[in-house]
């Protein structure tokens, strides 16, 4: 049941028509595909870019069954996609990458804590939460603050709480929201290791990078982490891998790491969270690798080899503009100053309205010193964002 | 009467849905923006990737109208919008870029050469020819066998018949097309000079490439040209900048050059073709270059400030894939067996059908060493063409 599309090639959906979907459409365009995007409107980032866009209810069997229908596989855009629905595809016989085996570490807080401990990996203290009484208990071992995180559907700092005592605890427990309790790790600083996993089984890993977070979302990434020993970065792409390889991903897997120092001054990695889907702390492939994270999520999906990830400059950082307080600034003018500034950087704009906090592009700077780079992608995202220039 | 898309930005339009209109659309999805095409049909490559396809003709004035109206600023994949069109939009206050004035330049050869030898740049001995005794009288200055062009409307070889006597030219005539004749000039190689311009009339040059035609067709670009001296490379990017903006130029300008050696031994170079919009010639800038000729003909036809033009590698080969006598190949399975040789090739499939000799798509490699580069980009076009490796 070969779906094909323009010259033979297969037919690849995406479910969410978020702007992940948008930038994966502009790799599919290059290699000779349309993505056909499964949106919740037409005004969706990917929507307004792509020529087969269906709007449709990704929680609806019959909407996703369709959808999956016109398509040779199908991939996603973000993780809400409920696990019951997938199976029910895959036992129809459609084809979705990752599959729903996978797919469940990424959607599932607490399958991914237990496989992921199973597997010996070190992830943060946890425990499957239900009353304040198990919050409290689970307190006992690893003290107040702790972090509640909801087990489904948390995302860009939702569905997380950092609560100081019994009393925040039971607010939290009383939303009535599936919780798992972890403790609150004294971090150094996050990372990412980003790699892409074919249904061959074939591997590609980018360099580790340094994520910056602000209010729970990632405002800043580094490629590669600076400072990051030769040997820890090793360990998190085998790690990576590794975690690619045993939950049977197809597709990027991005796998957020803390990093911290043990009480002897030892470094130590502990993995946060798992996505299986192009992920915010790889933007910066687009320019800054041989192959985007894009690209190599499409390549996996339709089982063709990955591609080399080879940075394209020494030093890269991606600086996200979120929506400012301003709704309708005059981005024509802005831009038109920007690139009058600093005419090497590349600019993403995700085609969404302005609100405030919300993810609607990002910049990209290329260089060899790490701080007139950091401080060009910095510069840049803030001028777009308020219209000022930062203070140097 | 600003015309403005999501984001607020400008909406902009292109006539024509052919691959350089879908390469742009995919550097307009990164700049917020979505392409509004023009295109003849529902198939036509473009039109299989954009969300906003009009399909109408571009020689009726009312389709363009219409199309132009919608749109803030609109641009063209190709030569063919005829010239009083043109004219008759921007009586109307509907903005095209570039111009009709600069158009015609890259839409009439007479026009052209007559222009740039009043400018004093060198191009081939040329006549405007209406018969055979025209023909004659020229080959009587530069000898047989001669050129013959059509003066408007041709392309990839169409359009151009060398002759070799009377005879030949007289067939040539007898067909009614407005003709110009040239000297078949010796020539070493072809060069191409690519620049753009905005409005505000600043330029930007990329490095001057060699490109290798078969049957009139481009099959190969080598970026930079190999063992071009210094002082030739600056001269014909500085004749392009100088076209540019004597030819009020907005985006892309491709000049196209003969590198031809005098009785003396000294290298020249002759303006042998304009194009004034993205060209085969600078598909290599999509990966080559920190920005792309899509992306910087958008800025200028934007009036944003022109991107930087350093090259990504020191080596860049771009090889054209034709479609070959096999209509129906295995696409998909070629590619993965090319990306599991080859991982670093940048693919490019432009989703139309694979006639004869006509562009369907085309493979970048990046490297350091020419030979390997060049060996490299030969091997995946080939393969892709015929499903047979190059002997090495």
């Amino acid at each position: 049941m070969a779906i094909r599309g323009p010259m033979g090639l297969p037919v690849v959906g995406m479910v969410g028509g978020g702007q992940l979907s948008r930038m994966t459409h502009q790799a599919s365009i290059a290699l000779g595909l349309s993505l056909r995007v499964l949106a919740d409107a037409t005004h969706d980032s990917a929507a307004l870019v792509a020529q087969g866009v269906t709007v449709g209810d990704h929680t609806s069997l019959d909407d996703l069954r369709a959808f999956a229908e016109q398509c040779e596989v199908v991939t996603f855009d973000h993780e809400h996609v409920p696990g019951g629905l997938l199976e029910a595809l895959e036992a129809e016989g459609l084809r979705i990458a990752p599959g729903s085996a996978a797919l469940r570490h990424a959607q599932d807080k607490v399958v991914m804590r237990e496989r992921l401990s199973a597997l010996g990996v070190p992830v943060p203290p946890f425990c499957p939460v239900a009353t304040v009484r198990d919050v409290e208990g689970f307190a006992r071992h690893v003290g107040w603050p702790l972090v509640l995180k909801a087990a489904t559907g948390g995302y860009d700092g939702k569905g997380v709480w950092v609560v100081a005592d019994s009393a925040e605890a039971a607010e939290v427990v009383a939303s009535g929201i599936r919780l798992v309790a972890e403790q609150l790790v004294p971090l150094r600083r996050e990372l990412a290791a980003v790699v892409a996993r074919s249904p061959e089984g074939q591997g590609a890993a980018w360099p580790v990078v340094e994520t910056v977070q602000s209010d729970g979302i990632c405002v800043e990434v580094v490629a590669p982490a600076p400072d990051l020993p030769e040997a820890l970065a090793l360990q998190a792409q085998s790690l990576a891998l590794m975690l690619a390889d045993e939950l049977g991903v197809v597709g990027v897997l991005a796998v957020e790491l803390f990093e911290t120092v043990t009480p002897d001054g030892e470094t130590r990695l502990l993995v946060n969270e798992l996505a299986m889907r192009p992920h915010n702390s790889a933007h910066w492939t687009i320019e800054g690798s041989r192959t985007s994270q894009f690209e190599q999520h499409l390549r996996a999906v339709l089982d063709w080899p990955m591609g080399e990830t080879t940075m394209t400059a020494p030093v890269v950082v991606m600086a996200n503009l979120l929506g400012g307080d301003d709704d309708e600034p005059d981005l024509d003018r802005r831009v038109h100053m920007l690139f009058g500034r600093d005419p090497g950087l590349k600019v993403h704009l995700y085609g969404k309205a302005l609100r405030p906090g919300r993810k609607v592009g990002h910049v990209t700077a290329l260089g060899t010193d790490l701080d007139a780079v950091r401080q060009r992608a910095r510069t840049g995202a803030h001028y777009l964002r308020t219209g000022l220039w930062l203070e140097t």
